[in-house]
């Protein structure tokens, strides 16, 4: 089908439209009009090659909600006019020993991203959310349950999942305390979701003036990183931390907030730390992890379950035409938590 | 009681002989005379005051066998006669959570070290075992099983507990998949230890001369880490690996080796590691941990499960007054695997 989207061409030029066409549906395939799509950080990264392997035209988006327009033959899940979300993948082997666990994003053979991956049949290079159009297996999109909010819904499919599942792989419940580094995109959804899920959260920040935000968001806690005095206090005080922090950072001032066992998950950045000591994590037994994306079965798991705690993001709603401001304000950290692109900005015959 | 030890008395200084007094016995303590003590690298780092924090006069050692001659009126597990054997801690709060979990090695007031602790009474700085006797209460020494070798028994006190616990901790047993960096007195016995549980042990080894000892040592596998299509092919291949590495070193080369949420256990390094990149965390759910020694109970299990399973360590007896150039010799990881002292070669009167 043709349709329309904003793509960049080169790492130094901004989005702009780009007419181009989506496959003929398989017959698993749904096509799905794209109501809303959110704007992750990694879309930037990719936008602007940051990683070194982008491929031009390249068009961003993995937090994608929509409404099915079309279906193959053999799709049995959702019926024209369903809504449904796709995240960060489409595709996955389907066979391999993570799959058939529902760890697609683990898929032995890698996943296929949203946008930069390539077709597993064709080879062509996938095209991101930025558009008003989307093809996908149904076995990658996620029902979108009843009630739950279309326009905020969009960043739960990265920023959501990301900090949900490694709430869930590391046992979050009543009772747990979790510390949230990094109050962005994922960084209020970790609030956010913790929160939900009964812990006791504390957001860790270099500012005592994010107190308030932090509260609003549903955590108990602000510890100001910066104040030796609060944060030797806070010695052992924590299961878990997410660290949501997209840029190279130190880990050793979080390391000693830990309680023996405790484990900070890396969600934000991709690429070297600073030397980090062993100190605390051979004398309390910590661990430092990384956590991606989580699988379909969990995604789903946590569409429903903001659906039925109202869990949704803040959002700042733009138009198509605006992304490229929104880049900009973004890489500022100037956003209060996530861009949303109203995909009704965009006509098709534009 | 009067004893004989050898001591450092400044950083730069060989040891020497050194008389000293042990306390006399509380109600809950027992004497012992030392049969055996192994050197650890941590002996030699504290006799040279690498870390900084040395107290002189300093005598090291914390892999203790001996007999008991003296038990205090309120003893109940031991009388004289029996073997005996202390580790690196000789007394914990014994009220906190973790000891209350057997885990006084992770003790919330600390735990008191065999050498290089204060006393939790007179504040008196504990002396080690490169001594002929010991005055410790009985909580904190182990029995040794009947037809545990007592001449090589010592350095399970240290290197093998240190190897032991995290292969309990992260479950390791058959079908587990183990991977051992660094072959010295930790790692051989990492892989003896993995070996026994039931685990694929694979040595991870610089050199491929360390075939050889590795398989003898109970190893299934040698792999070579510079051996870059190898080292390829072995991604994902281990669930645990267990870094005995006691220097600085890079953890970037191992990780890609671990399994999607295998866990590298660092046991060896106290201090700074290189820039660690997050790449194989984050795609892979890999961990980065720590692991001290283990808790009393988990200590007697170990021993007992030595015993049952004849695993000892490979020892080289030395004489009392052999230490210094032990010590040069394990400074050049030139012994196999383990310095053991016969402390035989001391008399009190010398």
């Amino acid at each position: 089908m043709k349709t329309i989207g904003f793509a960049c061409t080169a790492a130094n030029e901004p989005l702009a439209p780009f007419h181009f066409e989506r496959r003929a549906l398989r017959p698993n395939d749904i096509a799905l009009e794209i109501l809303y799509c959110g704007v992750c950080h990694s879309d930037l990264h990719w936008a602007r090659n940051d990683w070194g392997w982008t491929v031009f035209p390249a068009i961003p988006g993995h937090e994608i909600v929509g409404r099915v327009v079309d279906a193959g033959p053999a799709v049995t899940r959702y019926k024209i006019g369903d809504h449904v979300a796709v995240g960060c993948m489409v595709d996955s082997c389907q066979h391999c020993d993570q799959c058939r666990k529902g760890e697609e994003q683990l898929c032995r053979e890698g996943n296929t991203g949203t946008y930069g991956g390539f077709d597993r049949f064709t080879r062509d290079h996938t095209l991101g959310g930025y558009s008003k159009h989307l093809v996908v297996r149904e076995e990658f999109a996620l029902r979108i349950p009843a009630g739950l909010d279309l326009a905020r819904a969009a960043p739960l499919l990265c920023a959501g999942i990301t900090t949900y599942s490694p709430l869930r792989t590391w046992n979050v419940g009543p009772g747990s305390r979790v510390g949230v580094v990094g109050l962005g995109g994922l960084g209020h959804m970790a609030v956010k979701l913790a929160a939900g899920l009964g812990a006791h959260v504390t957001v860790i920040s270099r500012s005592p003036g994010k107190a308030e935000d932090a509260l609003a968001l549903g955590a108990d806690a602000l510890l100001v990183s910066t104040d030796a005095d609060a944060m030797a206090k806070a010695a052992n005080s924590l299961d878990l931390i997410i660290d949501t922090v997209p840029v190279k950072h130190d880990l050793n001032p979080y390391m000693p907030l830990l309680d023996v066992d405790g484990t900070l998950v890396i969600v934000g950045q991709i690429g070297l730390l600073p030397e980090p000591t062993t100190v605390p994590l051979v004398l309390g037994r910590r661990r430092i992890a990384g956590s991606p994306i989580g699988g379909i079965r969990e995604t789903q798991e946590m569409l429903d379950f903001c659906a039925k705690k109202n869990i949704l993001p803040d959002v700042e709603m733009i138009a198509m035409d605006q992304i490229n401001a929104a880049f900009e304000r973004l890489e500022q950290s100037d956003v209060r938590y996530r861009f949303v692109i109203d995909m009704a900005s965009l006509a098709v015959g534009a």
